[in-house]
């Protein structure tokens, strides 16, 4: 039997008879847990070369609340028969290219990196969340719901804006860099893991062809909204 | 009034009539606190590194275990009438320089930068920690109880060494001049801290004189021990 043919038949089918199984909602847990990772990662980068040692505390918290948020996640995989460290495993090589494509060369920008790399990462974690078990679902989205990172950010820029009236056009230009790189972080990873690809239909309510451009113009449009939240043009 | 001739006369009577009251405590508790906060910094920084996932997620679990200790410290702090912040802040460069100083070039030479450096801060501290209120001092040595860091990388270490018969005498140098860079950094603490030089002689038993040449030969001395817990020659 010719694989291909059987792998279109079951694309053809998709949006019609794909639901939440144990699969899917390991493999969005997989990603989120090595999110979560990352997050950590790049939260305990910033908090060691934070200007003053209260921002340095404060990041190093947040930091220390992404292990929190991968050890729930990790909790649900294990829940579904996963294991945490194999489903993160696919998911370990995914921020490289985008980490070595836009190295900040100031504070603010390595802020502003932060804020949208995890606003676009979490808008898309939480739209595939909507095509998993509701248990999943739930958990997903409270992990997720974590403003403190954002809060802080917006209230950083603007003070440094309020000093500095130069900074604001630099950081617009960076913030559309930030967004056309994570965006097709993204794409590469729907591409390398047909369990998410699969999950999109069902998660936009659309036909495969419409759900992957129905999912970049809201993701797109989020960041829009956080950018107005900054006071950048998007 | 002659300021430092004041200063002169407090440091003369020091060892007689030193005891441990809160400064002495806060400032030993001030010193450990940022350095957990630095031991955060560092070895989520390794965790980045690390070659493996399995690795990575061990070593930022023992990030997130600093970043406890530094947390309980804080409650001391706090019961002894200090700001935990305040406490910090007085040491927050003292790395600053010992950094520069040893940029590790590979992942193992990282790894051994952790063992040798927090080795000989915890040494000192320990031995701080002794002249100050029992509660404190219980603390102070309970939080720096914490093999996993050394077990992990005598372990890894190891391994590695078993691959390549070159590495022992490369690690070996470096270990040498880590451990000489990090005595540096306590000779630096004790001339910048009244509070922590007034506590040595106290702590050492001795006259002020050769307390800290005391200090000194027991911090070498168990830095051989782990070196030879490694195979290496100190």
């Amino acid at each position: 039997m010719d694989e291909r043919r059987g792998e279109d038949a079951d694309q053809a089918a998709g949006t019609a008879h794909v639901a939440a199984d144990a699969t899917h909602g390991l493999a969005v847990l997989g990603m989120i847990s090595f999110l979560e990772l990352a997050s950590f990662s790049r939260l305990a980068a910033d908090a060691s070369l934070a200007p003053a040692l209260e921002q340095r505390l404060e990041l190093s918290g947040m930091a220390r609340h992404a292990l929190d948020r991968m050890a729930r996640v990790g909790s649900r995989i294990s829940e579904l028969g996963g294991e945490p460290t194999a489903a993160m495993t696919p998911f370990s090589g995914s921020l490289v290219e985008f980490d070595s494509r836009t190295v900040p060369s100031t504070w603010w920008e390595r802020l502003l990196k932060a804020y949208v790399g995890y606003g676009v990462a979490d808008d898309f974690c939480r739209v595939l969340a909507g095509a998993v078990d509701p248990t999943t679902r739930t958990l997903v989205q409270d992990v997720l719901d974590d403003e403190r990172h954002a809060r802080l950010v917006v209230e950083l820029l603007a003070a440094a804006r309020a000093e500095d009236p130069t900074l604001a056009p630099r950081l617009a230009l960076w913030g559309r860099r930030l967004v056309g790189e994570a965006l097709r972080v993204v794409q590469e990873v729907l591409q390398r893991h047909p369990a998410l690809r699969e999950l999109l239909p069902v998660a936009m309510g659309e036909a495969p062809e419409e759900a992957q451009q129905k999912l970049f113009a809201r993701l797109t449009a989020e960041h829009s909204r956080r950018m107005d939240r900054l006071g950048l043009a998007a």
